[in-house]
Protein backbone atom coordinates (compact mmCIF):
# COMPACT_ATOMS: atom_id res chain seq x y z
CA UNK A 1 0.00 0.00 0.00
CA UNK A 2 2.37 2.69 -1.33
CA UNK A 3 -0.15 5.66 -0.50
CA UNK A 4 -0.16 4.57 3.26
CA UNK A 5 3.66 4.36 3.34
CA UNK A 6 3.58 7.43 1.79
CA UNK A 7 1.69 9.48 4.55
CA UNK A 8 3.04 7.58 7.45
CA UNK A 9 6.56 8.84 6.60
CA UNK A 10 4.96 11.83 5.71
CA UNK A 11 7.02 12.25 2.12
CA UNK A 12 5.22 13.46 -1.36
CA UNK A 13 4.83 10.54 -3.67
CA UNK A 14 7.22 10.38 -6.42
CA UNK A 15 5.06 12.65 -8.91
CA UNK A 16 5.07 15.32 -6.45
CA UNK A 17 8.58 15.15 -5.26
CA UNK A 18 9.66 15.00 -8.86
CA UNK A 19 7.82 18.29 -9.29
CA UNK A 20 9.65 20.19 -6.11
CA UNK A 21 13.02 18.83 -7.44
CA UNK A 22 11.81 19.75 -11.24
CA UNK A 23 11.01 23.30 -9.93
CA UNK A 24 14.34 23.26 -8.11
CA UNK A 25 16.59 22.43 -10.86
CA UNK A 26 14.84 24.04 -14.21
CA UNK A 27 14.20 27.88 -11.51
CA UNK A 28 16.70 29.95 -14.01
CA UNK A 29 17.81 33.71 -13.58
CA UNK A 30 15.68 34.94 -16.24
CA UNK A 31 17.30 38.45 -18.05
CA UNK A 32 15.71 37.89 -21.56
CA UNK A 33 12.63 35.95 -23.20
CA UNK A 34 10.63 38.02 -21.17
CA UNK A 35 7.30 38.22 -22.93
CA UNK A 36 5.14 41.64 -22.35
CA UNK A 37 1.75 40.18 -21.56
CA UNK A 38 0.22 41.44 -17.72
CA UNK A 39 0.60 38.53 -15.47
CA UNK A 40 -3.37 37.99 -13.46
CA UNK A 41 -4.22 39.26 -10.24
CA UNK A 42 -4.96 35.26 -9.28
CA UNK A 43 -1.31 34.37 -10.30
CA UNK A 44 0.54 36.97 -8.28
CA UNK A 45 -1.37 36.51 -5.50
CA UNK A 46 -0.44 32.72 -5.54
CA UNK A 47 3.19 34.02 -5.99
CA UNK A 48 2.84 36.74 -3.26
CA UNK A 49 1.09 34.25 -1.25
CA UNK A 50 3.93 31.43 -1.30
CA UNK A 51 6.46 34.25 -0.70
CA UNK A 52 4.51 35.02 2.62
CA UNK A 53 4.94 31.62 3.82
CA UNK A 54 8.42 31.72 3.79
CA UNK A 55 10.24 31.00 7.30
CA UNK A 56 11.26 33.77 9.15
CA UNK A 57 12.98 34.30 12.54
CA UNK A 58 10.69 34.97 15.55
CA UNK A 59 7.71 34.45 13.15
CA UNK A 60 8.66 38.32 12.37
CA UNK A 61 7.22 38.02 8.30
CA UNK A 62 9.57 41.45 7.97
CA UNK A 63 8.34 41.64 3.82
CA UNK A 64 6.67 44.19 2.18
CA UNK A 65 6.07 44.03 -1.12
CA UNK A 66 6.17 46.57 -4.14
CA UNK A 67 4.55 46.25 -7.45
CA UNK A 68 5.88 48.28 -9.66
CA UNK A 69 4.48 48.81 -13.20
CA UNK A 70 4.97 52.57 -14.68
CA UNK A 71 7.34 52.41 -17.32
CA UNK A 72 8.66 55.61 -16.47
CA UNK A 73 9.60 54.74 -13.00
CA UNK A 74 11.11 51.45 -14.24
CA UNK A 75 12.96 53.61 -16.97
CA UNK A 76 14.66 55.50 -13.98
CA UNK A 77 15.55 52.13 -12.45
CA UNK A 78 17.48 50.65 -15.83
CA UNK A 79 19.27 53.92 -15.63
CA UNK A 80 20.53 53.24 -12.06
CA UNK A 81 21.30 49.44 -13.56
CA UNK A 82 22.96 51.27 -16.53
CA UNK A 83 25.29 53.43 -14.18
CA UNK A 84 26.02 50.85 -11.17
CA UNK A 85 27.02 48.68 -14.42
CA UNK A 86 29.47 50.55 -15.61
CA UNK A 87 30.99 51.34 -12.10
CA UNK A 88 31.21 47.62 -12.08
CA UNK A 89 32.66 46.82 -15.33
CA UNK A 90 35.95 48.73 -13.82
CA UNK A 91 36.47 46.42 -11.15
CA UNK A 92 36.38 43.29 -13.39
CA UNK A 93 39.81 41.86 -13.98
CA UNK A 94 40.61 43.00 -17.41
CA UNK A 95 40.48 39.74 -19.16
CA UNK A 96 36.62 39.49 -18.09
CA UNK A 97 35.90 43.06 -19.00
CA UNK A 98 35.24 42.32 -22.78
CA UNK A 99 32.54 39.74 -21.97
CA UNK A 100 30.97 41.53 -18.83
CA UNK A 101 29.81 43.96 -21.15
CA UNK A 102 28.32 41.57 -23.37
CA UNK A 103 26.25 39.64 -20.48
CA UNK A 104 22.77 40.61 -20.81
CA UNK A 105 21.92 40.95 -16.83
CA UNK A 106 18.12 42.63 -15.96
CA UNK A 107 14.88 42.53 -17.59
CA UNK A 108 13.46 45.51 -15.98
CA UNK A 109 11.62 46.80 -18.85
CA UNK A 110 11.02 44.29 -20.53
CA UNK A 111 9.42 42.14 -18.19
CA UNK A 112 5.70 43.22 -17.69
CA UNK A 113 6.42 44.15 -13.96
CA UNK A 114 8.81 44.53 -11.01
CA UNK A 115 8.43 43.43 -7.96
CA UNK A 116 10.74 44.75 -4.86
CA UNK A 117 10.83 42.55 -1.54
CA UNK A 118 11.60 44.90 1.27
CA UNK A 119 12.82 44.10 5.00
CA UNK A 120 11.12 46.04 7.36
CA UNK A 121 14.17 45.49 10.47
CA UNK A 122 11.63 47.23 13.23
CA UNK A 123 9.03 44.42 12.88
CA UNK A 124 10.17 43.08 15.90
CA UNK A 125 11.08 45.68 18.16
CA UNK A 126 9.22 43.94 21.15
CA UNK A 127 10.29 40.63 20.81
CA UNK A 128 13.61 39.85 18.65
CA UNK A 129 13.42 36.61 19.06
CA UNK A 130 16.34 34.98 17.14
CA UNK A 131 18.38 38.32 16.46
CA UNK A 132 20.40 39.00 19.54
CA UNK A 133 23.31 37.24 18.06
CA UNK A 134 22.44 37.39 14.30
CA UNK A 135 20.83 40.49 13.71
CA UNK A 136 20.83 40.35 10.02
CA UNK A 137 18.37 36.83 10.46
CA UNK A 138 15.23 39.34 9.29
CA UNK A 139 17.28 39.64 6.22
CA UNK A 140 17.33 36.13 6.13
CA UNK A 141 14.18 35.57 6.39
CA UNK A 142 13.34 37.69 3.43
CA UNK A 143 15.74 35.94 0.88
CA UNK A 144 13.59 33.16 1.68
CA UNK A 145 10.84 34.81 0.70
CA UNK A 146 12.42 35.32 -2.85
CA UNK A 147 13.31 31.79 -3.02
CA UNK A 148 9.62 31.04 -2.31
CA UNK A 149 8.50 33.26 -4.84
CA UNK A 150 11.15 31.77 -7.85
CA UNK A 151 10.13 28.25 -7.14
CA UNK A 152 6.06 28.70 -7.30
CA UNK A 153 6.75 31.35 -10.27
CA UNK A 154 8.61 28.76 -11.61
CA UNK A 155 5.74 26.22 -11.52
CA UNK A 156 3.71 28.82 -12.93
CA UNK A 157 5.69 29.07 -16.13
CA UNK A 158 6.82 32.80 -14.94
CA UNK A 159 10.68 33.80 -15.29
CA UNK A 160 12.05 35.67 -12.14
CA UNK A 161 15.33 37.40 -11.98
CA UNK A 162 16.94 39.44 -9.87
CA UNK A 163 18.86 42.63 -10.38
CA UNK A 164 21.47 43.40 -7.97
CA UNK A 165 23.51 45.66 -9.90
CA UNK A 166 22.00 48.99 -8.47
CA UNK A 167 22.96 51.17 -5.55
CA UNK A 168 20.86 50.60 -2.61
CA UNK A 169 20.46 54.03 -1.54
CA UNK A 170 19.80 55.12 -5.30
CA UNK A 171 16.94 53.09 -5.09
CA UNK A 172 15.31 53.87 -1.98
CA UNK A 173 14.85 57.16 -2.92
CA UNK A 174 13.46 55.72 -6.09
CA UNK A 175 10.78 53.89 -4.61
CA UNK A 176 10.26 56.38 -1.11
CA UNK A 177 11.90 53.59 0.86
CA UNK A 178 12.49 54.58 4.60
CA UNK A 179 15.94 53.84 6.75
CA UNK A 180 14.41 51.40 8.83
CA UNK A 181 13.69 49.09 5.79
CA UNK A 182 16.30 47.52 3.46
CA UNK A 183 15.02 46.66 -0.92
CA UNK A 184 16.46 43.19 -0.26
CA UNK A 185 15.44 42.17 -3.87
CA UNK A 186 14.35 44.07 -6.87
CA UNK A 187 13.22 41.28 -9.30
CA UNK A 188 11.76 41.12 -13.29
CA UNK A 189 8.63 39.11 -13.26
CA UNK A 190 6.98 37.71 -16.26
CA UNK A 191 5.75 34.80 -18.47
CA UNK A 192 8.59 33.73 -20.89
CA UNK A 193 8.95 32.52 -24.07
CA UNK A 194 11.56 30.15 -22.79
CA UNK A 195 13.42 28.96 -19.94
CA UNK A 196 17.01 28.03 -21.00
CA UNK A 197 18.17 24.86 -19.78
CA UNK A 198 21.24 25.71 -18.23
CA UNK A 199 22.25 29.31 -16.27
CA UNK A 200 23.04 32.08 -19.03
CA UNK A 201 26.57 32.71 -17.01
CA UNK A 202 27.43 29.13 -17.60
CA UNK A 203 26.41 29.60 -21.32
CA UNK A 204 28.11 32.19 -21.60
CA UNK A 205 31.38 31.24 -19.98
CA UNK A 206 31.45 33.09 -17.16
CA UNK A 207 31.53 30.33 -14.81
CA UNK A 208 31.35 26.38 -14.59
CA UNK A 209 29.11 24.28 -11.57
CA UNK A 210 31.47 23.40 -8.78
CA UNK A 211 31.19 19.48 -8.34
CA UNK A 212 28.96 19.01 -5.39
CA UNK A 213 31.26 16.56 -4.00
CA UNK A 214 33.98 19.17 -3.83
CA UNK A 215 31.99 21.22 -1.37
CA UNK A 216 30.97 18.48 1.35
CA UNK A 217 32.29 18.80 4.36
CA UNK A 218 32.40 16.73 7.53
CA UNK A 219 32.37 17.79 11.48
CA UNK A 220 34.50 20.76 10.68
CA UNK A 221 35.43 22.85 7.73
CA UNK A 222 37.63 21.57 5.64
CA UNK A 223 36.85 18.55 6.63
CA UNK A 224 37.66 16.18 4.29
CA UNK A 225 33.88 14.67 3.70
CA UNK A 226 32.14 11.27 4.15
CA UNK A 227 33.37 9.43 1.27
CA UNK A 228 29.82 6.95 0.91
CA UNK A 229 27.98 10.26 0.96
CA UNK A 230 30.41 12.20 -1.67
CA UNK A 231 29.83 9.19 -3.81
CA UNK A 232 25.93 9.52 -3.73
CA UNK A 233 26.81 13.75 -4.76
CA UNK A 234 28.60 12.69 -7.29
CA UNK A 235 25.80 9.81 -8.74
CA UNK A 236 22.83 11.31 -7.84
CA UNK A 237 20.19 8.54 -7.29
CA UNK A 238 17.05 8.62 -9.51
CA UNK A 239 14.52 9.59 -7.11
CA UNK B 1 -4.86 19.56 -25.55
CA UNK B 2 -4.13 20.85 -22.32
CA UNK B 3 -0.87 19.35 -22.21
CA UNK B 4 0.30 20.70 -25.31
CA UNK B 5 -0.49 23.97 -23.93
CA UNK B 6 1.10 23.36 -20.45
CA UNK B 7 4.11 22.54 -22.20
CA UNK B 8 3.68 26.37 -24.86
CA UNK B 9 3.94 28.23 -21.77
CA UNK B 10 6.19 26.56 -19.61
CA UNK B 11 4.00 26.02 -16.21
CA UNK B 12 3.79 23.17 -14.94
CA UNK B 13 0.53 20.53 -14.94
CA UNK B 14 -1.85 21.02 -11.95
CA UNK B 15 -0.52 18.32 -10.29
CA UNK B 16 3.16 19.43 -10.35
CA UNK B 17 1.83 22.71 -9.58
CA UNK B 18 0.09 22.04 -6.37
CA UNK B 19 3.11 19.66 -5.10
CA UNK B 20 5.26 22.89 -5.51
CA UNK B 21 2.85 24.36 -3.64
CA UNK B 22 2.44 22.04 -0.93
CA UNK B 23 5.86 21.93 -0.13
CA UNK B 24 5.95 25.89 0.46
CA UNK B 25 2.96 25.91 2.61
CA UNK B 26 3.47 22.52 4.78
CA UNK B 27 7.44 23.21 5.15
CA UNK B 28 7.94 23.52 8.64
CA UNK B 29 10.81 25.14 11.00
CA UNK B 30 11.08 22.29 12.81
CA UNK B 31 12.15 21.36 16.70
CA UNK B 32 10.23 18.65 17.74
CA UNK B 33 9.30 15.61 16.52
CA UNK B 34 12.42 14.20 15.23
CA UNK B 35 13.24 10.69 14.76
CA UNK B 36 16.61 9.20 15.60
CA UNK B 37 16.84 6.98 12.57
CA UNK B 38 19.82 8.60 10.05
CA UNK B 39 19.08 9.33 6.81
CA UNK B 40 20.35 7.68 3.68
CA UNK B 41 23.17 8.49 1.88
CA UNK B 42 21.24 8.89 -1.39
CA UNK B 43 18.28 11.35 0.66
CA UNK B 44 20.88 13.56 1.72
CA UNK B 45 22.72 13.98 -1.79
CA UNK B 46 19.60 14.89 -2.94
CA UNK B 47 19.17 17.52 -0.70
CA UNK B 48 22.23 18.75 -0.87
CA UNK B 49 21.84 18.79 -4.81
CA UNK B 50 18.66 20.74 -4.70
CA UNK B 51 20.61 23.81 -2.43
CA UNK B 52 23.37 23.42 -4.49
CA UNK B 53 20.94 24.32 -7.49
CA UNK B 54 20.20 27.49 -5.66
CA UNK B 55 20.75 30.67 -7.94
CA UNK B 56 23.89 32.80 -6.90
CA UNK B 57 25.17 35.50 -7.45
CA UNK B 58 27.59 35.75 -11.05
CA UNK B 59 26.99 31.90 -10.86
CA UNK B 60 29.80 32.56 -7.60
CA UNK B 61 28.24 29.31 -5.23
CA UNK B 62 29.61 30.34 -2.59
CA UNK B 63 28.76 27.77 0.18
CA UNK B 64 29.43 24.30 1.55
CA UNK B 65 28.05 22.04 3.11
CA UNK B 66 29.12 20.71 7.02
CA UNK B 67 27.88 17.78 8.07
CA UNK B 68 27.73 17.01 11.60
CA UNK B 69 27.25 14.24 13.08
CA UNK B 70 29.54 13.28 15.94
CA UNK B 71 27.28 13.83 19.52
CA UNK B 72 30.17 15.27 21.67
CA UNK B 73 30.62 18.07 18.76
CA UNK B 74 26.02 18.64 18.68
CA UNK B 75 26.36 19.06 22.49
CA UNK B 76 29.29 21.47 22.88
CA UNK B 77 26.81 23.53 20.07
CA UNK B 78 23.59 22.58 22.08
CA UNK B 79 25.67 24.24 24.62
CA UNK B 80 26.23 27.27 22.49
CA UNK B 81 23.03 27.96 21.97
CA UNK B 82 21.92 27.30 25.89
CA UNK B 83 24.37 30.43 26.21
CA UNK B 84 22.73 32.21 23.54
CA UNK B 85 18.87 31.67 24.79
CA UNK B 86 20.32 32.95 28.09
CA UNK B 87 21.80 36.31 27.09
CA UNK B 88 18.17 36.17 24.04
CA UNK B 89 16.03 36.22 27.03
CA UNK B 90 17.31 38.79 29.11
CA UNK B 91 16.37 41.49 25.63
CA UNK B 92 12.47 40.20 25.56
CA UNK B 93 9.79 42.40 27.26
CA UNK B 94 9.09 41.37 30.85
CA UNK B 95 5.69 40.11 30.03
CA UNK B 96 6.55 37.59 27.17
CA UNK B 97 9.94 36.20 28.95
CA UNK B 98 8.05 33.31 30.25
CA UNK B 99 6.89 32.49 26.89
CA UNK B 100 9.93 32.62 25.47
CA UNK B 101 11.62 30.41 28.52
CA UNK B 102 9.38 27.67 27.53
CA UNK B 103 9.36 28.04 23.96
CA UNK B 104 11.48 24.88 22.15
CA UNK B 105 13.76 26.36 19.82
CA UNK B 106 16.55 23.67 18.82
CA UNK B 107 16.53 20.08 17.61
CA UNK B 108 20.70 19.73 18.00
CA UNK B 109 20.58 16.45 19.85
CA UNK B 110 17.56 15.03 18.79
CA UNK B 111 18.12 15.24 14.82
CA UNK B 112 20.08 12.78 13.92
CA UNK B 113 22.33 15.52 11.93
CA UNK B 114 23.17 18.77 11.92
CA UNK B 115 24.19 21.06 8.90
CA UNK B 116 26.04 24.11 8.52
CA UNK B 117 25.70 25.82 5.31
CA UNK B 118 28.29 28.65 4.85
CA UNK B 119 29.54 30.98 2.02
CA UNK B 120 32.94 31.77 1.50
CA UNK B 121 33.24 35.20 0.39
CA UNK B 122 35.98 35.22 -1.01
CA UNK B 123 35.47 32.41 -3.95
CA UNK B 124 34.74 34.91 -6.63
CA UNK B 125 37.90 37.21 -5.87
CA UNK B 126 38.50 37.70 -9.83
CA UNK B 127 35.02 38.03 -10.75
CA UNK B 128 32.64 39.86 -8.59
CA UNK B 129 29.74 40.33 -10.87
CA UNK B 130 26.68 41.57 -9.12
CA UNK B 131 28.25 42.51 -5.95
CA UNK B 132 30.40 45.90 -5.85
CA UNK B 133 27.02 47.50 -5.12
CA UNK B 134 25.58 44.82 -2.77
CA UNK B 135 28.40 42.71 -1.73
CA UNK B 136 26.17 41.01 1.27
CA UNK B 137 24.98 39.13 -2.44
CA UNK B 138 26.75 36.54 -1.58
CA UNK B 139 24.58 35.78 1.50
CA UNK B 140 21.86 36.12 0.13
CA UNK B 141 22.99 33.54 -2.51
CA UNK B 142 23.18 30.90 0.40
CA UNK B 143 20.12 31.59 1.96
CA UNK B 144 18.39 30.39 -1.08
CA UNK B 145 20.23 27.35 -1.18
CA UNK B 146 19.09 26.59 2.90
CA UNK B 147 15.58 27.55 1.47
CA UNK B 148 15.96 24.44 -1.34
CA UNK B 149 17.43 22.39 0.58
CA UNK B 150 14.59 23.25 3.21
CA UNK B 151 11.70 22.30 0.51
CA UNK B 152 13.28 19.43 -0.95
CA UNK B 153 13.26 18.09 2.68
CA UNK B 154 9.80 18.75 3.04
CA UNK B 155 8.84 16.93 -0.28
CA UNK B 156 11.30 13.78 1.29
CA UNK B 157 9.07 14.06 4.48
CA UNK B 158 12.23 15.41 6.18
CA UNK B 159 12.20 17.84 8.92
CA UNK B 160 14.65 20.88 9.10
CA UNK B 161 15.15 23.74 11.50
CA UNK B 162 17.54 26.57 11.51
CA UNK B 163 19.09 27.48 14.82
CA UNK B 164 19.91 30.98 14.81
CA UNK B 165 20.24 30.98 19.02
CA UNK B 166 24.16 31.04 18.08
CA UNK B 167 26.70 33.34 18.85
CA UNK B 168 28.41 33.23 15.43
CA UNK B 169 31.95 33.36 16.74
CA UNK B 170 31.77 30.74 18.99
CA UNK B 171 30.30 28.73 16.15
CA UNK B 172 33.13 29.08 14.06
CA UNK B 173 36.10 27.86 16.27
CA UNK B 174 34.25 25.25 17.17
CA UNK B 175 33.27 24.45 13.64
CA UNK B 176 37.48 25.33 12.52
CA UNK B 177 35.42 27.90 10.30
CA UNK B 178 38.38 30.22 8.84
CA UNK B 179 37.88 34.18 8.82
CA UNK B 180 36.71 34.38 5.16
CA UNK B 181 34.21 32.21 5.65
CA UNK B 182 30.54 32.89 7.71
CA UNK B 183 28.11 30.07 9.18
CA UNK B 184 25.02 31.24 7.19
CA UNK B 185 22.52 28.48 8.54
CA UNK B 186 23.03 26.15 11.74
CA UNK B 187 20.35 23.52 10.69
CA UNK B 188 19.04 20.30 12.81
CA UNK B 189 17.90 18.00 10.43
CA UNK B 190 16.19 14.14 10.41
CA UNK B 191 12.87 12.24 9.63
CA UNK B 192 10.38 14.05 11.93
CA UNK B 193 7.07 11.62 13.11
CA UNK B 194 5.01 14.80 12.18
CA UNK B 195 4.93 18.33 10.22
CA UNK B 196 2.99 20.26 12.50
CA UNK B 197 0.09 21.75 10.98
CA UNK B 198 0.85 25.53 11.95
CA UNK B 199 4.21 27.05 12.29
CA UNK B 200 4.77 26.24 16.18
CA UNK B 201 5.32 30.32 17.21
CA UNK B 202 1.67 30.75 16.15
CA UNK B 203 0.52 27.61 18.12
CA UNK B 204 2.56 29.30 21.19
CA UNK B 205 0.90 32.80 20.74
CA UNK B 206 4.34 34.51 20.33
CA UNK B 207 2.79 35.43 16.87
CA UNK B 208 -0.31 35.54 13.82
CA UNK B 209 0.53 35.05 10.61
CA UNK B 210 -0.09 38.77 9.11
CA UNK B 211 -2.82 39.64 6.44
CA UNK B 212 -0.85 39.24 2.62
CA UNK B 213 -2.88 41.93 1.52
CA UNK B 214 -1.59 44.75 4.21
CA UNK B 215 2.03 44.07 2.86
CA UNK B 216 1.91 45.05 -0.95
CA UNK B 217 2.10 48.05 -2.10
CA UNK B 218 2.11 49.66 -5.27
CA UNK B 219 4.64 51.42 -7.29
CA UNK B 220 6.21 53.01 -3.83
CA UNK B 221 7.07 51.99 -0.58
CA UNK B 222 3.78 52.75 1.52
CA UNK B 223 1.89 53.24 -2.10
CA UNK B 224 -1.98 51.89 -1.35
CA UNK B 225 -1.69 48.52 -3.26
CA UNK B 226 -3.47 47.72 -5.97
CA UNK B 227 -7.20 47.18 -5.13
CA UNK B 228 -7.67 43.79 -7.68
CA UNK B 229 -4.27 42.10 -6.59
CA UNK B 230 -5.12 42.85 -2.61
CA UNK B 231 -8.22 41.23 -2.92
CA UNK B 232 -6.58 38.28 -5.17
CA UNK B 233 -4.66 38.13 -2.25
CA UNK B 234 -7.08 38.04 0.24
CA UNK B 235 -8.72 35.37 -1.40
CA UNK B 236 -6.38 33.27 -3.38
CA UNK B 237 -7.97 31.44 -6.13
CA UNK B 238 -7.56 27.30 -5.79
CA UNK B 239 -4.93 26.47 -8.55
Amino acid sequence: MPAVHAISDNSFDTTARDAVYRAIFTRRDVRSHFRPEPLDDAVLARLLLAAHHAPSVGFMQPWNFIVIRDRERRRKVRDLFFDARRQEAETIAGDRQALYRKLKLEGILESPLNLCITCDRSRSQNSPLGRSHNPEMDLYSTVCAVQNFWLAARAEGIGVGWVSILDSGALKSLLGIPDHVVPVAYLCVGRVSEFAPVPDLETHGWGRRLPLPDLIMSEIFAGAGEESLKSAARHPSPR
